[in-house]
């Protein structure tokens, strides 16, 4: 299996983690979103992937080669592919509820604060770095809040975002929470949340895929 | 079942359209984003979903009562309760690749361009309406762009997303170019994604789920 991703990318973050808690073996390839005007802009990375957006999985399945986009859509191809250990719990109802506890943070913290749209921010609209960092920081802190309320007031919270075990859900939130501490988000009214990142960060798999700790970390 | 959601909604035209598929029957509840100061805020509503979004699903199962949130997660959902007829293919390879092209509009173009987005804009970053409406066109387009592309050199591509029978990824693509045509967005160079698009708008789930035709329509 290979890996297209850049260490401090958060979907990739994301996948690393969900392919270290399945135990796979993957080679990675660092696709460095900054350097040479962006390597993901390269046609080389856009032929794999049209949005020039890290990360890429390649795998080969039933003897066929599998180039798959979208972190998500790689975690649910682990999850099926790869079934031990499960990554969604084992009922419809709750499999819902980790799926949205990870998408309240793909589609409501992530994408507003993406590197694209941060540029677009100061590049077109000419806004000041101070009112870039309050952009990132307000909508970190309103999806968080909400996070952290929702874990809080839910039984099915554990030692972990869903029970005792790491799973989806896990492999979202320890990205965001990397993110939102580089911003320098307030976290203090997040103990749940806080909880949380700090049993994920004592946990081998969520160790070794550390932004700190990829061959192209600087 | 019941669907708490707002006629012109993107995330509530999806799962109008996953439940039309489905041909499952719902009440819906009119929660208007506007009006009020917006009802989605009242605390009745955000005691059912702490983000304040709609849509909010509820429905029975195994005896019972669930509330969901997440659009995506909803239509997984959907998809495991009530498999006929199925909105995901039966190979984990083609599940990742339906999952990522309803990502693609779910992470990458809506969120951006959602009303809370554009009010901080227009608000709190006192942009203008033009530099609003360019920001909205701006990755609407980027991200279209980008799925015509994929859709265009896919063979997998049919009369719909997927294949010829309607599926996730078509419940993601038609509220999305509903919005693009609401923001005067450019499709003239996305014939793929305008043919599928006119494909679905033939189709009675789609024609039922559209915004004109809900009870809470203006």
């Amino acid at each position: 299996m290979k890996l297209y991703g850049y260490f401090r990318s958060s979907a990739s973050y994301r996948v690393r983690i969900a392919l270290n808690l399945k135990g796979l073996d993957y080679e990675q390839v660092a696709v460095h979103l900054v350097k040479n005007g962006g390597e993901q802009f390269a046609p080389a990375y856009r032929a794999l992937n049209p949005d020039a957006l890290v990360p890429v999985l390649q795998d080969e399945y039933e003897g066929h080669a599998v180039t798959l986009t979208q972190s998500m859509a790689m975690i649910e191809y682990l999850d099926e592919v790869y079934p031990q250990p499960a990554l969604l719990p084992s009922s419809a109802i709750e499999r819902a509820h980790v799926r949205a506890l990870a998408l309240s943070i793909a589609c409501e913290i992530h994408p507003v604060n993406n590197l694209r749209i941060l540029r677009y921010l100061t590049g077109t609209l000419q806004v000041s770095d101070d009112q870039k960092n309050a952009w990132y920081r307000h909508w970190c802190d309103e999806g968080l809040k909400v996070l952290e309320q929702k874990l809080a007031t839910d039984a099915r919270t554990g030692r972990f975002c869903f029970g005792d075990e790491p799973g989806m859900a896990d492999c979202f939130l320890v990205p965001q929470i990397a993110n939102a501490q580089r911003f320098n988000c307030d976290l203090s009214g997040m103990p749940v949340l806080m909880r949380i990142h700090q049993a994920c960060l004592e946990h081998p798999a969520f160790i070794k895929a550390a932004p700190a700790n990829q061959p192209d970390a600087e």
